[in-house]
């Protein structure tokens, strides 16, 4: 087994120039986690992905390694591509990555793939492109239990009032208004090139009518602004707010004006297109 | 809310003329349960479906009221149709049942229907046919979290040669060798209807060639007899076993011979038909 090996040989630290990078694709089931980013607390770090793909990783390396994200996920996201990089030894390089790390995660984290990363990559600069799906369980009488921890389950929305809305958040435009604080970004500008209702999503999986699943993309996601959109639409959905309504609220750049935030457990991180993707 | 109503009115037992029948159709998940049969222990019940939904419905119902299952699902098992039968109280009859239930169980357990029984309607013996679904996950490099908690991750089988073997699995026969102990029945005679591979399961959801969901019917399954019958398939898929071996496993009446049970987690209970179910 890779690991055992990396375990025994007692690896020193080594220079970065020792170093070879790796790109890992991940996927995860958010529930039971405090998001992505490692949370150092006085009485002990909160369990979080990143933490424990740390301490999996540094384990098979045999020296601390700290593994680099595309982004953050909050508290109850998933994710079914996720992305991040990580230098190992280069001692390292023959160990069977996958295996090792998923014979140390939990069973509701997987590397769904691991590889050289190619020549300056860089998982979180590099990205260029995102992909979110949010899924909303659309009856009030039940939500399907295999379903539940993956679904807003909102209720009744009008789908056609959501689709002219959504036309609204596409495009290149400031959108300080579906932005949360607690960053402090230049620029609250970004690039979305598509806010689709899936028929079914990603892996054809939609239950009928009640089901229904949004995609959003763009080259980057401002704090909470995926969560943020999907409120906005299904307060269109709901008649609270008309589609026409929504140039106006980017307009004002006061995310007091675009409502509520939409739950966590709906969202999942679908997939991130870098430069020369098909080249990796 | 309904459920309000029935705790606050202090409803005395009454006989049983005083009673109607409801049918429920539950789903669960039933990763956290110690199955469907309540267990009592010395020390305090095991959790189970039963168990609670029992609880949940005497509190609503305002008396102490028996929950009778179509059948047990071993622990881990998981349900998307698993049917009951209750005699509530007349003067509960204008209750919302669904919604009642629903506020007062957990997640993982719901009601997806609650209605009048029709005459002389009995969940279990009066069950014609029942239909389950085992998935399978074939890849060994990883198994996506989503799907862990519903899959037995059983690495590559060969598809062809379980097609075959399965055919050997209909019609009506004696099914000892793939019964487990601790059942007192007097037959183990059951007509299998049906022994199919889904391309993809009753929810059209199945990932590609990685994901492989076979469905059961039968008008009766003895003790673990479907997860012994998938064991029997993996067993050949996996080339321990020929497909032509199934006949003399069969006639031998020894469970013994036909190999491992496969794990609980896999099954799901999808569906139960009743004689004028279309009338229901």
């Amino acid at each position: 087994m890779p690991s055992e090996d990396a375990r025994n040989e007692g690896q020193p630290g080594c220079g970065s120039s020792d170093r070879i990078r790796m790109k890992l694709t991940l996927a995860y089931v958010g529930t039971h986690y405090h998001g992505w980013q490692i949370q150092a607390r006085p009485e002990g770090n909160l369990l979080t992905v990143q933490g424990l793909l740390e301490q999996a990783v540094s384990h098979v390396a045999g020296v601390p390694v700290h593994v680099h994200g595309a982004g953050r996920t909050d508290a109850g996201v998933h994710a079914e591509g996720q992305v991040a990089h990580m230098d190992i030894p280069a001692t390292r390089a023959g160990v069977d990555w996958q295996l090792a790390l998923n014979t140390l995660l939990p069973h509701d984290i997987r590397v769904v793939r691991a590889e050289l990363a190619p020549e300056g990559f860089h998982a979180q600069f590099g990205a260029k492109r995102k992909r979110y799906v949010y899924r909303l369980w659309l009856s009030l009488r039940y939500t399907p239990p295999r379903l539940y921890p993956f679904v807003w389950s909102c209720g009744p929305v009008d789908v056609d009032r959501m689709l002219e809305a959504a036309r609204h958040l596409e495009g290149r435009k400031d959108f300080s208004s579906l932005k949360n604080s607690g960053t402090d970004l230049l620029s609250s500008v970004r690039t979305v090139y598509a806010v689709r209702c899936l028929a079914t999503d990603a892996h054809g999986r939609c239950e009928g009518e009640r089901e229904l699943a949004w995609a959003f993309e763009a080259d980057g996601f401002l704090k909470q602004m995926v969560r943020n959109s999907m409120g906005l639409l299904v307060a269109v959905g709901r008649g609270k707010l008309a589609p026409d309504d929504i140039p106006a609220i980017l307009e004002a750049r006061d995310r007091r004006r675009a409502g509520p935030t939409a739950p966590a457990q709906g969202l999942t991180l679908d997939s991130i297109d870098y430069v020369l993707s098909s080249d990796q």
